[in-house]
């Protein structure tokens, strides 16, 4: 300890000075065994969480283990005709529930964590996007759905404004800035969407990995277009036809995604009610109707991938004609080709899925519970 | 539970196949058993350490007023000359000790998060970026420096390509397709930058907000760049000057980056030693040099943002007199004006900070500790 001296213009009288410096040196000294004692206790609880975390792991891990062997021996049991359909059908139903439990209760914070992919890790870092507590995850699902909701308004609203200012008031030439600022939206919105695909995926998501991928053929598409120069010399209503059309099927695409936001919502709660579905997984996409409405999207759907693959086919010969030879069309051109393809694969790919889905329940129906 | 059947197809001995499904069923209810224990055993574990956590937090943000309070009377005895100089000294390092245990060792996780502001939120929506460990956030603050050394090369580098292609292979004039790419990468660039910095602050570190407005205004500028037509025409020298300087000025800020990233980790690791900074704090940005490099660094620095504010003027004043007539290159112009006069400011207020500093630390030494 260092000694005490009193200052040298000292006005006071010297003990009271000497009082409150004892006292100031006191409480340093405390805060100091405070800070020191709060440091132990941090590392100490920290390590504990770790242990403890670390044997839970352990546990679910094996758990899950076993749950894909009893599945795969009673599908064995099963093919060899060694067990009756009902029970097994009982015994499934179980092991759904008990999966379920393990994916969607408290304990899935400590399965182990899925990759969280090159996308997050070239944009954040390598900070973790996983939440541990059930909760956070579903408001992050809750947020992801809004911010959907609200976007499908935009990605209607938008093209809308951009194509009736168009025969209104622009005299059917659009001009550069609005149309850039709604490709700027387009690249920020396909962003956002990206990124949080990615964070659901992060915390247990079976989401599709084709959107994700779509997504970023989005945001290449956007960021392409933004270099595009929206050519207004007289010739304008040939040389806009593109972003015209690109326009009437953003619009389309629109409308489709407020329905499917719907549909899917509805859909998730059916499935979660009946334990088909963790709640953090994303019945995104093409095929999220409730039985009914399905017939209503899928046409609509479809329509909407033939006129993406139009748009895009349109394109390319513009640009192989040579009225337009910039190659932003043709890049936008093949990447609507890609994105139309794709998005159909997946959405016969889910409808297969589906349709095996319900051949299965209603062989089980027609086998009616006599117990 | 339901009765078991036998299969009608029955080939095997029925005992051997009723022993097989009651294995089975016994197997299914086991893990029904453990997923239901794994469940209650993390929800426990979880409702524990939110408890603790808890009471680590309330005893950090009570450590932290304490040594708020110390500071003030500390300072108030000093004002009113009832503390020798010395001592007073030797208390502010304590504190400075105790400030220093909290926010850089273990219980830091406990300290409330810093708000993660609208930026992470509009593209991550509600996740939480804070890292609960210490050395993940360290590790996270190693990222963003080698992040910042590798884009600092890339900096360098591109536009230097571009420059000697310019003059080499394009005779003197630029093609538009890598002159976007590059903006396209400064984009990328500077999204990845105001991310990362973001993420930052929210797990504790002290960089200065205008680094993080610099990037959104850098952000904003390659954006509009990219909307920004690259004239082949005739007079390529005279309508792609802008681009030029553009160049030469990144060019510049490369050669800085680069001194910058050098001196900045020197100068953070002597603050860390001196315990005068936190681990995670970014000595970023335009005066990080160590003291006689400082004076290597600040005319460069100076001269980098007069050279900004020029070609910024240069842009606008193009656009004023009516060479070019694009939104883009007066937006392009206030952007550049406003970087370079925020920039300085920043650097001129760190200046200032550096030398009351070092005032204050000349004072302490010209009393010699005779002790």
């Amino acid at each position: 300890m260092e000694r005490v001296k009193e200052s040298e213009s000292e006005s006071e009288p010297a003990s009271s000075s000497s009082a409150a410096t004892g006292k100031l040196e006191e409480e340093v000294g405390r805060v100091m065994d405070q800070a020191r004692e709060l440091h132990e206790s941090g590392a100490s609880l920290l390590w504990k969480i770790s242990n403890e975390e670390q044997s839970l792991r352990q546990k679910a891990i094996s758990l899950e283990s076993s749950i894909r062997r009893v599945r795969s021996s009673i599908n064995s049991l099963i093919s060899k005709k060694l067990l009756d359909p009902k029970f097994a059908r009982k015994l499934e139903e179980d092991l759904q529930r008990a999966s379920s439990i393990l994916t969607d209760g408290e304990a899935a914070a400590f399965l182990p964590a899925e990759a969280q992919g090159r996308f997050l890790r070239m944009f954040l870092g390598p900070i973790n996007v996983r939440a541990s507590r059930k909760e956070v995850q579903l408001k992050v699902k809750e947020e992801y759905n809004s911010y959907r909701d609200r976007t499908a308004f935009l990605f209607l609203l938008f093209p809308l404004t951009l194509l009736i200012l168009k025969s209104w008031i622009w005299e059917g030439c659009l001009p550069a800035f609005p149309v850039q600022l709604y490709e700027a939206w387009l690249l920020f919105l396909y962003t956002g969407l990206a990124m949080r695909e990615n964070i659901l995926r992060a915390n247990g998501s079976d989401i599709r990995p084709w959107w994700i991928y779509h997504h970023y053929c989005a945001m290449l598409m956007a960021l392409v277009s933004l270099t595009w120069e929206i050519k207004r010399q007289p010739n304008c209503a040939q040389k806009q036809r593109g972003v015209e059309l690109f326009l009437q099927w953003a619009m389309m695409q629109g409308v489709a995604m407020l329905l499917q936001n719907r549909y899917q919502r509805q859909r998730l709660y059916t499935r979660i009610a009946l334990g088909k579905a963790n709640r953090m997984d994303v019945v995104w996409g093409e095929t999220s109707g409730v039985d009914g409405q399905l017939w209503v999207l899928c046409p609509i759907l479809f329509a909407m991938q033939g006129f993406e693959a139009y748009v895009g086919l349109l394109l390319l010969k513009t640009a192989f004609v040579g009225v337009v030879t910039e190659w932003q069309v043709i890049c936008c051109g093949i990447l609507l080709v890609l994105m139309a393809v794709g998005n159909f694969i997946n959405t016969i790919q889910t409808l297969v899925t589906k349709s095996r889905f319900k051949a299965k329940m209603k062989r089980s129906k027609s086998k009616p519970e006599l117990d």
